[in-house]
């Protein structure tokens, strides 16, 4: 077999006149007149090669039996095209190889869809062939800008002095937080083993065991329902540092950011980033995740409506409520249907309505507007800018509510006036995020980040006054209305432990029962610590300017769960339910298939598998 | 709180002078008539801080609160030493810090056992307190190389152009191999997820997918009962090539090598390795990894005592068997204890027994000698080098069992005659496997690696003749004994594929039904193709001079794949096998103990756990 010397995509003028070996795939095929053309790929481009009687003798008779996807070894010489027919379209259309020997590695049949870019193919139909799907260039490309993306992290954080650990994937099952995935034990009948929604208590009990930076390039595991922008399994940059301050972990980050995108988009990123409390980000932009590519900021009107004669507006701001105000720039153009829309707009956001206002002809118009007296138009005016063409939009509800509806009005805006400049990108840390959120239906305060988040030093004394109020040393960073990474500086000493605990209903007691092993390593000698973790799909899919993060992805599971190149999960044999000490119950018992009969009674056994310590 | 400016153990005669702020443990500490001296550890090493009323003020009231495993903040002036209290046992020995400023950041109790190295302590009180167990300074050297050597497989290959893929986790159950851990759906009813034994078919879809090379550092997972070299989770380093041959991937894979040694312990492999057939290995070592590091060849004597007058050598080989011989050189001087002890040594491997001469004063001694001719003797002599002193051992039997006895043999006289270097690092390739293996209870040929493994090109005539005469591509990278690595060039022709099956007993159409999806990628364009995977635990081990798996993992499974640390697997609430679909067997309820019911009722909700994209 004849194996290459040259990649077909690099060929280029500097190689005319060479012999050169390539393989490759038969991207496509044109016979002009007894002249063989066939578009020859590799994973660095595509190369043309021809076939002419003139120079390929027996070769033509072989290679006009080649087809699409067909392995093939050619030999031969690099020429310069004519000018006139050089190929703009390929990076190497300047030349072509004239070709004397072929070999056909490989026949294939006819793929269920074309192999290259731009073609509107079913996803279930490219998940489902996904050995040909990686074939088509962009994946092709966005596996090897995410490997190139990894090796950027563990560059810098090698550099940095950080340990690249690894932590169990077969761990113990939480109570805690998002459902698990769980492995149930052969030895151990009853037992199970858990899959790690993060690796969390690992890289603190690394702190307290000295390592001082720890870094690694988890998989993480959740049992939840999924959205398109979730799956299964999924990886995080998982970073932990133990005697740095939160500014000096994230002037670190922010650092490590720029190097990221410079050196797989070549993107320069400012730095610092701009920094916003959650309160202001709440307020300003109704989301703790804000898109600050654009502006259109939202305004807190109510107290400048909170005795108006719009009487939600009035009850709202009595009862404890804000009203929120978007100043919808130049859209008082929108139809009637486009402001009828917007009542079903907030109902989804969890909000009652939106009140609007159309600024046309030095008008005022609008359901509302006959309620507001003279001077609260004023202060409207001043406070919205308001000008000749503008939409006012306003949310009257709880904080959160308004904030939600108007967040996201802003969002549905800012992409109808065409205000989002999609080759940006604008990092941002949201900061100061609360420690603490009442639960309404339990009654009592519960930990928004989690029970082990540090509080800012100087709201410690708030515990005993006003606990919604202590910030938190937690931060997320958001780049572009994404989340793509978060975390906080973690608790440390006992006595702020024990209040955290207290203001949460524990006796110290309790939570030595609930933490159990995680409390007692504290009690040896806790450095200060703290850490974050970077989304590492939602990452590549925001540098690859994809949207789904499926296409970052090898291998990707479905929205439901599922596996569609090797049908996962799928049903199993009743001796492997019987080693694990597990039964199916009846709802799963009728929903069985049983695994194809005939691979239990296949001649093969398990000496035949490859041995997984091998390959 | 003072946050450190410099490392504890990097201190030298070159900072004497500065003011500089440490954070670190107690290592220790001792109060000499009012000036008290700790020993301040952090992971680069342990520095000496004196408290002394000159100098220290109030510092020193605090700092005598200090007892082991105390976090603490100083500030402080470096000073030399005098020369004759410098201590060579440290790096830092030369400087002291005289202490301005302390801050207790944190207490500790006592800890279970010492934090240093050379100390006995029981194993699972090291994994159930690893946190501490990970202070001392031989883990924390483990767990520094470990990173350092991943880095270097990742520079190395990222260099050589491979891509870093992710595949899944949670992937399909196999009938075949060993063991698979399963993991149920809660969206599909009694289907199951399994956890990989290795991403073998992913890696060779990505081929079939286009991307040439690939590689990833790969969790795997076997539920096989654990010996001590173990783990049911361990890492693979996972390779896999397109358009290269054989000899190609070796050479590469020995620069890897020789570059990983280099780089993380300062040792020059030299290259190319040795190969070895595994023929040779078998008959030569006794074994198909044989540590090279001393000779003491096994010697093949069926020929010489075919016609014996010893019985058992006679019938063995004329049954087919072998006479396999060792010549244990100086090994006359054994007592009859150790002589008698071979009968239980050969019966551990399989054999019946071993018989042995003794070379004394000129004479052979032993049981078996009377029956020898005079000119077996003499050829005996000639073909082991028989001296005085020597210790002949013979092993009649099936080749494999014979071998297996004898390879045994060699390791107990080669480590008791002291011939082990054991500062050496001796590599060889075993290539040349068998292809198939002839299953004598089941009367057919089974694959010996896995049924995709490509057979050498000049042997595929013998499928009609001769079968288990077929020689593989196969290949196992062998270091000091233990298999680090292996691997295969696979079959990539139908034509090839449709013989191995048809040999292994398979109709092409069983082939699909046992093979799925995966066969069917191989219709579709199928480069040649090859890979290895390299054990990262087990070179981490060998690098390290360690001879426990254990000792190379940040958070390990005990033999009874138990997590002493975390105490995993445990028992789970019905609520989450309701949700999963399961229930557990009888066996299973009997032996179950209940979570701790106190976590179900206690006051944390869903909110309070950490989100797994975030930290």
């Amino acid at each position: 077999m004849m194996l290459k010397n040259h990649d077909c995509g690099t060929l280029g003028q500097q190689n005319v006149g060479e012999t050169v070996v390539l393989n490759g795939w038969v991207q496509g095929w044109r016979d002009f007149g007894g002249i063989l053309f066939i578009d020859l790929r590799d994973r660095t481009g595509i190369v043309q090669i021809v076939f002419n009687p003139a120079f390929s003798g027996q070769a033509l008779d072989l290679g006009a039996r080649a087809r699409n996807e067909y392995v093939l070894a050619v030999k031969g010489v690099v020429v310069g095209r004519d000018p006139e027919t050089y190929n703009p379209n390929i990076a190497t259309g300047e030349i072509e190889l004239q070709v004397h020997e072929v070999e056909i590695i490989n026949s294939a049949k006819t793929p269920p869809f074309p192999i290259e870019d731009g073609v509107e193919v079913d996803e279930s139909l490219r998940l489902k062939y996904r050995y040909l799907d990686l074939r088509r260039p962009e994946m092709q490309k966005t596996l090897r800008l995410r490997s190139k993306a990894t090796k950027v992290f563990r560059d810098f954080l090698d550099e940095n002095d950080f340990i690249d650990v690894e932590t169990p994937i077969l761990t113990k099952s939480s109570p805690e937080g998002a459902r698990d995935y769980l492995v149930p034990s052969r030895v151990h009948p009853g037992e199970f083993f858990a899959l790690p929604q993060s690796p969390q208590l690992f890289k603190q009990l690394l702190m307290v065991g000295g390592l001082e930076r720890y870094y690694q390039v988890a998989r993480c595991f959740r049992d939840e329902d999924l959205r398109a922008d979730r799956q299964p399994e999924f990886t995080q940059v998982d970073i932990e540092t133990s005697f740095l301050t939160q500014d000096q972990l994230l002037a670190m980050m922010e650092s490590l950011m720029a190097r990221l995108f410079r050196e797989t988009i070549g993107v320069e990123i400012p730095t610092p980033f701009q920094r916003l409390t959650y309160n202001d980000a709440i307020h300003k932009y109704g989301s703790d995740k804000p898109d600050l590519r654009f502006g259109l900021e939202i305004e807190d009107v109510t107290d400048i409506v909170k005795n108006s004669d719009v009487k939600v507006f009035a009850s709202v701001a009595s009862s404890g409520g804000v009203v929120k105000a978007l100043n919808a720039k130049g859209c008082a153009s929108w139809s009637r249907k486009e402001l009828d829309d917007l009542q079903p707009f907030a109902t989804r956001y969890g909000g009652k309505g939106i009140a609007w206002i159309t600024v046309k002809e030095g008008e005022w118009r609008g359901p509302i507007v006959k309620f507001f007296k003279p001077e609260e138009i004023a202060a409207l005016t001043e406070k919205l800018g308001v000008e000749e063409g503008d939409l006012l939009c306003f949310s009257a509800d709880k904080l959160k509510t308004a904030a939600d509806v108007m967040g996201n009005l802003r969002l549905k805006v800012g992409r109808e006036l065409g205000l989002i400049d999609n080759s940006a990108f604008k990092f941002l840390w949201v900061v100061d995020f609360p420690l603490l959120g009442y639960d309404e239906e339990a009654k009592r305060w519960v930990a928004e980040h989690h029970p082990f988040t540090r509080p800012r030093d100087e709201d410690l004394e708030l515990f005993a006054t006003d606990p919604g109020a202590i910030r938190a040393q937690a931060y997320d960073i958001v780049l572009n209305g994404y989340e793509v990474g978060g975390g906080s500086m973690r608790i440390y000493r006992r006595e702020v432990q024990e209040q955290m605990f207290s203001a949460l209903g524990f006796t110290q007691e309790e939570a030595k029962k609930q933490f159990g092993y995680f409390m007692d390593a504290f009690e040896y000698g806790t450095p200060p610590h703290g850490g974050i973790a970077f989304g590492l799909d939602r990452l590549i899919m925001l540098l690859t300017g994809r949207t789904n993060l499926r296409e970052t992805i090898a291998f990707p599971k479905t929205a439901s769960a599922t596996d569609l190149l090797c049908d996962a999960p799928s049903a199993v044999f009743d001796r492997q339910l019987d080693d694990l000490h597990i039964r199916l119950s009846a709802k799963a018992i009728a929903a069985q298939t049983k695994p194809n009969a005939s691979q239990e009674g296949a001649p093969q056994d398990s000496q035949n598998a490859e041995p997984a310590a091998q390959s």
